[in-house]
């Protein structure tokens, strides 16, 4: 398969589609970003690679953040994660918090924000320096030490993330989180502000495609059998109440984040990662989605 | 692979297997069905085909049906079903009508009820003879004309039906109904009262694994990304609120019916059916999943 | 108190009032009826009464009817009711279905939709032929003999009635509807369908005022207990998702109707009808919802 | 009318009735008090004042407080409050957070936390010493300067009020919130700390009673209007999800807090405080509503 040729396409067919949308304003320091930023990269099993644009560039992964907390808290915490959160989707936007209510503080799954926030409860359970430990984690798995969180990022949501606070607290109130909720915001704001580029990013998630072992030491990091669940839930959870469509249109396992970056996996093949800062409505990266939704087409292979 | 094998493996380790959960009791046919039968049967692309158990004993396929009409609606109705019907997961059991009226009359994906009564809708538009024309497209697939509705079952959810005529009398309230409700229904409980066997039903759902093409003729019935796409909605949503356990525990499409039935594929490798009538609180056949679990693990084969 | 002087002013101060809002278009009927209609008549305890307008002319009372009707059910189903419907404000105008899954099926109270037809369902029980009967009753606590159903509006309602089927089937499904659905939504249909004038609306609400007796004939044809508890299901759920809105700024018991009327009583002293066809987002008469206003501020009265 | 031969009959009749129910457990402080604790207090217009049992005893007023904030904020913050908070009753116990996120933030009303907390943050900001000026003006209409905050039970609930912390940061996201989310918590809780004995809450409500003026100086507090609204907004949602039963029970406007207090008005009449500490699921004393509705019944008088 040829597929810088596929990528060559992809950046051209979309140099001038206009995605609409908007960056969004709520973390401002995320507001400052260009609009016509984009880049893609591609890693094959085999350590090939492939790329255009500004795949070298480093952006805020917000939520891709989630997935590497997620493997994480398998390695620490094992099975009992899933008596605190569900692995299902959470269907709506508004959810997360009637659903919360409903299910006595039991998160949906572990990519709406109230899920991510007890994986990091578990983290700061489990870790003794759990931030240092995450940053070396994602440094290991993507072989790269310059990897680091972005402290003006982290700072900046922190002074607005009053919605975070709430879920937190929230689910203090029903019994579900062990730790003071300022550790776990304060954790939280740093994931969220860890500063990658595509080609970082899709060297990192080479370990969901790989049976759980790194591009370029070959190590196994999580088990294979992690790997296979955790992209399970990226296919049924990973683009909040956009899921369905992201399945249907594209038919990989992916995570997407409001700094604009999607990383995707077919395992047994390759990992992608693309960069668009411009979100839809649902919050996900309008014309990153329209590139792997061209990847599958062009390639002619997706999962199903 | 020794599918013969394996599939001996799981009858044993399942034979004593108690799932708990009941057969039920709101469709008075269904609740006569012994609740020991189980049997399995799976094809694969190639026409080798393996078996345990009451494999060729026929029972209500129920909720599969849904996967047969969106393919022929597929069909027949071309993109426009997307404007009615959406591929979202529903995330809970109950938003079915709060999320319909929030959504407008547009249900969340094909599989929950509200969704295949607008795709009994859709078809009930596009063909002369929607309850013959259904028929033949089930015999077709599965090369085999003896399948039939069985009139009794479809008499008996007619009788009960209630919250089903509450549906699309409510849909048709909020113009996402084009026929009477009448007709639909009496479409809907037909295509939910079809008989078929574990292996009738892997021998069909191999065109979601062939990439539209059936087994005996390889004639292409659907177009290959009609199927791809089939698969991820079943990915999805194949499981009510159950979907992302699913996923998560077994890793391939698949579709489930409260008759017991479940049907899954792994595209270009085979097409399964599993037959077990005790169904868990959230309405699926435990032994069924516990059996395709076993499957994947056993195999070491998903689409993850 | 000078109530006809009273009634003047508000006559005056609001003949120039544009509430906005539109006639409802769902019921063919109704849309036809001029939107500048506007009459207003005050029955005192001791016969004495007040009007302008067009406070002689008839309208259809639509939900101003289920006052009528859960007075005829506590008249014959007794206590009886209250464990099939509860006596609580909705809250939330799509609540009706999200609360009928929750609380299995039991209406909020009385005067939602759902309320209405389960009171509807009790008196078809419980009466020989209870249309007629529901027609006795009116034209007795009325003193007028000339009260009839219009067909016509009963006849338009039924043919765009699918909310309400869905309503009924959806209560039948969960156990809380012993009739026919067709049956009680064809009583249903003609009791909304009842067309009365503002002073025949004020006589007959009389019986709310006066402990259960009738204004021309001092009949006790309800308990003062009743009277007094259904001033209380007025009080708070009158007006849908506007009850509050209505207790905070005319601080009596009321009911309204999608017609344009609103009825209210102020126990002890007087009953008022007053009509206006143009509706706010909320369903209620904007205009009728005003006069009441200065009503209960010119005469400094209020049950607070 | 000899309220005292009533309330020695309310006595009697209740002394051995066992309303089941439970002492809050998530507020310490409260959960020492001991269950069989019963008193009442009324004081009519004229002064006299009639009572039995433990009415002398002070309790944690709790929600009852939110009355007291609500008319400070007329006195200080005039109309603009209802811009920031909806006088809707709250239908159902979880709505306050789905609600909120509905309705952008605006709570359904202001007996709700979510409504009351609103309140602390306008009297926050209007005030320039709000937790001294709230005392201050209790103290001036129960004519009893001995009145104080509990700190213990203050700072009992501000070690597990997670739940009210997500509140006013959810609504703080949503725009709704102007001040530190400490200071309102701390004024929070210390108003719901207030001890008063039934005789203090009793007399300190005649100014709804008596259109807005005290019992013993006669000074006007607030304006007549403003009490008459008050009464309204307790009318509809005085009792969380039970407004509605309170209101066909008993036929007062009234409030009630989770320390067991409950304190009803009969606008022109009196105005009533009981105290019994067992609760109801729904979070109401279970006897001080049988105490109320006995009062009704036994003097014949109700609002309605």
């Amino acid at each position: 398969m040829d597929y810088q040729a596929i990528l060559n396409v992809i950046e051209k067919e979309l140099e001038h589609f206009d995605p609409g949308g908007k960056v969004p304003d709520y973390i401002p320091e995320l507001a400052k970003i260009p609009a016509n930023k984009f880049g893609m990269h591609l890693y094959c099993l085999n350590g090939d690679d492939f790329c255009f644009g500004d795949h070298d560039e480093r952006f805020s992964i917000q939520s891709i953040s989630k997935v590497f907390t997620l493997a994480l808290a398998k390695k620490h915490g094992g099975k009992k994660i899933w008596k605190r959160v569900d692995v299902e989707p959470s269907g709506d936007p508004f959810n997360s918090l009637l659903q919360l209510e409903k299910e006595k503080g039991i998160p949906r799954n572990p990519f709406i924000n109230a899920g991510s926030l007890v994986i990091a409860d578990i983290l700061i359970s489990e870790l003794d320096n759990p931030k240092e430990q995450l940053l070396e984690f994602v440094r290991e798995i993507s072989d790269d030490p310059s990897i680091e969180y972005d402290k003006k990022v982290a700072a900046s949501e922190n002074e607005h993330g009053y919605r975070n606070i709430a879920l937190v607290n929230y689910m203090k109130a029903l019994g579900n989180i062990e730790n003071d909720a300022d550790d776990i915001l304060d954790f939280y704001f740093h994931q969220c502000s860890i500063a990658m580029s595509c080609r970082q990013l899709a060297k990192a998630f080479i370990i969901f495609a790989n049976e759980g072992k790194t591009l370029n030491t070959n190590k196994k990091v999580i088990g294979a059998n992690s790997a296979k669940r955790i992209n399970a839930i990226m296919q049924t959870c990973g683009f909040y109440d956009e899921a369905g469509e992201f399945s249907f249109r594209v038919g990989l396992p992916g995570k997407s984040g409001v700094g604009g970056g999607i990383v995707a996996i077919h395992p047994g093949e390759y990992s992608v990662a693309v960069w668009s800062p411009l979100l839809n409505e649902k919050g996900n990266s309008e014309k990153g989605m329209k590139a792997l939704e061209e990847l599958t087409s062009l390639t002619g292979l997706s999962i199903f």
